[in-house]
């Protein structure tokens, strides 16, 4: 393709609201140009990386024997409102409504209508297992679109969904997609740890998400030292240190005036203790509005999506003035005692059994000397985020915290989705049966911003061969000379019938402005023509991580770079 | 691919609101289901035809230098309201909004997000010509979605937009893409008729379809019997008698009695003449309100597509009780002379130099010895539809009434869209000139349900080999011999090795229900293996449209198949 005629242009300034290396790269090479928060047009650069990638996911989910299929963008309420989830995804999903005043979802994600559709086409377990896949746009209102490509509010996903007659069955075809993901990512150059994570508002109990580590990402990823462990700090556990047994010389817990001191650093440096002696008491509320107090030492932060798990909600706030005047409480002097009997105490399992100082429940004042057991009690939760340090739930070993994207999610819901759509099959038995259910996600264009921000430097991208939108980047220097030209015509059109991807820069620029560019966009292979080359009767060859390039004669350049794609292609 | 694993089964009987010969096909072979009215899942099947028809309409468009890009399906309200369409298309499209009140359309079509991104990238003369499409899925709220996958509510439709210097390179890549049209439909089997087309809803003037002729299409279209004029009803023309002169010797108008005779059938009947003594005058009006008279005579219809063309609005109704009133007429005896000064009247072009009954404006009366000029005036214009026997408007043959199925249209918009939205680019002159523009879409499932329409006999459907979901069908009848299923899995291997894309019907039916349903999917080429072709060593071979099948040796089979794939593929 020549660069003269490329519709989008590369930028030498990215815009300012382009927060990370990769997103200031995505928009100067013109992978991609907003159209609004969160809504990305491909441009033909970009939306060729989109395809190869596209295709080796696809690749992929052939051998494990997917069948691709494509479920509409606009899906209607009726299936949603099967399973609850017309409701609990209100917040993020886009709704749109016919003439006729029928409700549709913007499809978030696919699991109901592939249900729907298994319930109807598979009527017997001679059918199963099945397992289909297709790539169609999602759209989620997120509520901060950020970093390019990386969180958007409309995006191609692969999402693949398993159909089994029983666990056994869906574990295979669980781990069958464990291994595709790991070969897809693989060939996208992309370096993946699988982490255990939360299910969400997906439903189930068993995911696992690919995780690329970046300083981009915004996951919080939780390994153990020993590598035998690694989770989603959402769903992150850690070992316990062991019970100490109930201290019996605590004095009777005892009230301190503390006049307009109700944060925790204030209250530790006013009463000249630390935080870990200090016990918060956080007043939350669920989606329906019940409101819960949780327990916890001062100095440990509260796991929102743990919580949205135990409750069973869609969404936790903190409690509103209203809800602590219910509860006989007092906004920045919450404790545990003295709640009103309908509130429902959960203690989380970081709280120990010593004294600690709490909220009494009233202004200007806290309690001394409050023993967890003696005064008050509670039902014991996991409800803390695990942090550096904190010991291995598997051996013990050391934690350590790190930043991921999720490139990859797979659920494992059983028949989680059967049950709440009469889903079921006939089996060899003559009984009828759950269809047994798993979903499995990749983001196309998170994909690609993910490559974009691990493999770069400071000049531009670094495509890997495998997904680069050309192969090759022939740079003609032609100065007055018409011969520079012809010769580099003559060597593209060989390239091109030779199987290589081609982008021709033919502008009339300065050699300056074309390797600036050249080195923005990333191409593997640059290829240089100049009055230079001609003389020599060479072209310039130089990879896009190589310092300085090499003269190659004319004769050798074209078997040179197809021996470089088939030696580092795929 | 196994045919026991294939998701997606075949049906004995086709749904009963299944009402073209083609939709009960489609569904009957899974190929694909609905969701609810005109939203439909492609199953496996089907969507290996409508990935192949997407690749030839891609390889053709990439052969004219068109670049492939992707949009979104959400697209933001300000750049409909640059144009005006956020207001007329309103009618025909999804809305949604995001939780913080901004609004989006699911995208009918994306002329105006291209002219957005190219007034962005496209800063000079240098960037010109420039052509750009996507395959993306459109939203369009059909009041009366039908024939399967021929008019529904979401389909992925290819859609290239050209943007030029000046109206010669227009008619350039205007004409290339026509050129691309012909040869698409061509290696999808569709035997295509271009004529010319309204531009609807999508501005500028001109415009051609491309109509496949078909019982199953809802357009009709006007053919000239020497072949040099072919035009959607919706634009199409024709030539009119020579203008009589004015006759002197009629009467002056009269009133007659005609109580209870308000139809034109009735009065036709009543007063003993024919429907062209008649004029009828209809009152109308449009998407604003404001309200038209229409004479034309009795025996011609109204045209509506050239009525809103020629109002410049998006909607005609006919008027109701107050408008009647308003323009002091009566319904069922409206007439063009007594109408209120107010009503605009416009006169048909079939109306002629002659003597009329037409209605009296009140209730029981008409009036007789209407003369056009005489009586009454208006402006004169084209309202009618053109009829079969009517002359053609270049030379004068019989025109003809055909129904087609339009599987792409193409637009010469010109300065239309940078007009109203400040597309411009810097000419080499140094002054800001428009971007011209073009846009050029085919609809993918529209393309994959006409094949169908068109090829096809009373068992199935008879897939053209370049979109066919599979090239071979090999049907294994195994009775209780280990060895059949042995020599038909080898059989499937050698194929699959030799790059034959293969259904394998492995399934433990009876020969009847396997022939059935290979007749109904209607993969080009049926392999069967059974004792009996075990008996001979060899494979009984049979194309979907022969009567009787031939047994070709097994040592020979696999290179027959390949050499018919290289004779008639593509």
């Amino acid at each position: 393709m020549r660069q003269s005629n490329l519709f989008g242009r590369t930028l030498r300034e990215a815009p300012t609201d382009a927060t990370t290396p990769g997103t200031q790269l995505m928009l100067r090479a013109a992978i991609a140009r907003p159209l609004a928060a969160g809504l990305y047009t491909w441009l033909p650069l970009g939306f060729r990386v989109a395809r190869k990638v596209e295709q080796i996911i696809r690749e992929e989910q052939d051998r494990i024997g997917a069948q691709e299929i494509r479920i509409p963008v606009i899906t209607p309420a009726e299936y949603w409102k099967e399973t609850g989830r017309w409701d609990t995804l209100e917040p993020v999903t886009f709704r749109t409504k016919d003439h006729g005043g029928r409700e549709y979802m913007i499809g978030y994600t696919h699991e109901e209508l592939v249900m729907h559709h298994a319930r109807n086409e598979i009527l017997s377990y001679r059918q199963l297992p099945a397992m289909v896949y297709h790539f169609q746009e999602k759209g989620r209102d997120e509520e901060r679109p950020r970093a390019g490509l990386l969180r958007v509010r409309e995006f191609v996903m692969k999402d693949a969904y398993s159909i089994d007659r029983d666990w056994e069955g869906l574990d295979k075809q669980y781990w069958a997609q464990h291994g595709a993901y790991a070969k897809t990512f693989a060939r996208l150059g992309l370096k993946t740890e699988s982490v255990e994570s939360d299910t969400g508002n997906m439903g189930g109990d068993v995911a696992h998400e690919f995780q690329v580590l970046s300083d981009a990402g915004e996951d919080r990823l939780i390994f153990c030292s020993n590598g035998d462990y690694s989770a989603n700090m959402e769903k992150a556990t850690r070992a316990l240190p062991p019970a100490a047994a109930a201290p019996r010389d605590v004095p009777a817990r005892s009230e301190i005036a503390t006049p307009g001191v109700s944060s925790i650093e204030a209250l530790g440096k006013s009463l000249g203790v630390t935080a870990p002696d200090l016990l918060k008491t956080l007043l939350i509320r669920d989606a329906a509005g019940t409101v819960y107090a949780v327990v916890m030492p001062g100095d440990r932060e509260l796991n929102e999506p743990k919580m949205r798990k135990l409750l069973k909600t869609s969404d936790v706030k903190f409690a509103n003035e209203a809800d602590f005047a219910a509860a006989k409480s007092v906004a920045g002097y919450a404790g545990p005692i003295g709640l009103s009997d309908k509130i429902r105490v959960l203690v989380d399992a970081s709280v120990e059994n010593r004294a600690y100082v709490a909220g009494a429940n009233k202004k200007d004042a806290h309690l001394r000397d409050v023993l967890p057991g003696r005064d008050f009690s509670g039902e014991r939760v996991d409800a803390h985020d695990v942090r550096e340090g904190d010991a291995c739930p598997k051996c013990g070993g050391t934690l350590t915290i790190k930043r991921g994207i999720e490139v990859g999610n797979i659920f494992k819901f059983g028949p989680y989705y059967a049950d709440k759509m009469h889903g079921t099959y006939l089996d060899e038995d003559g009984t009828r049966k759950p269809l047994m259910f798993g979903s499995y996600g990749i983001g196309v264009g998170r994909a690609v911003q993910t490559i974009i921000e691990t493999s770069r430097d400071d000049k531009g991208i670094i495509w890997p061969l495998a997904v680069a939108p050309f192969h090759a980047h022939v740079i003609g220097l032609f100065g007055k000379d018409e011969t520079v030209r012809t010769a580099a015509d003559a060597l593209v059109a060989e390239l091109e019938r030779a199987g290589v991807e081609v982008l021709y820069d033919d502008r009339e620029d300065t050699a300056g402005v074309k390797f600036a560019d050249a080195d923005l966009i990333g191409i593997p292979f640059r290829l240089t023509v100049s009055a230079r080359t001609q003389k020599e009767n060479a072209v310039e060859l130089k990879g896009r991580t190589e310092e300085k390039g090499l003269m190659i004669p004319r004769g050798e350049i074209v078997a040179k770079v197809r021996g470089m794609l088939g030696d580092r292609r795929g």
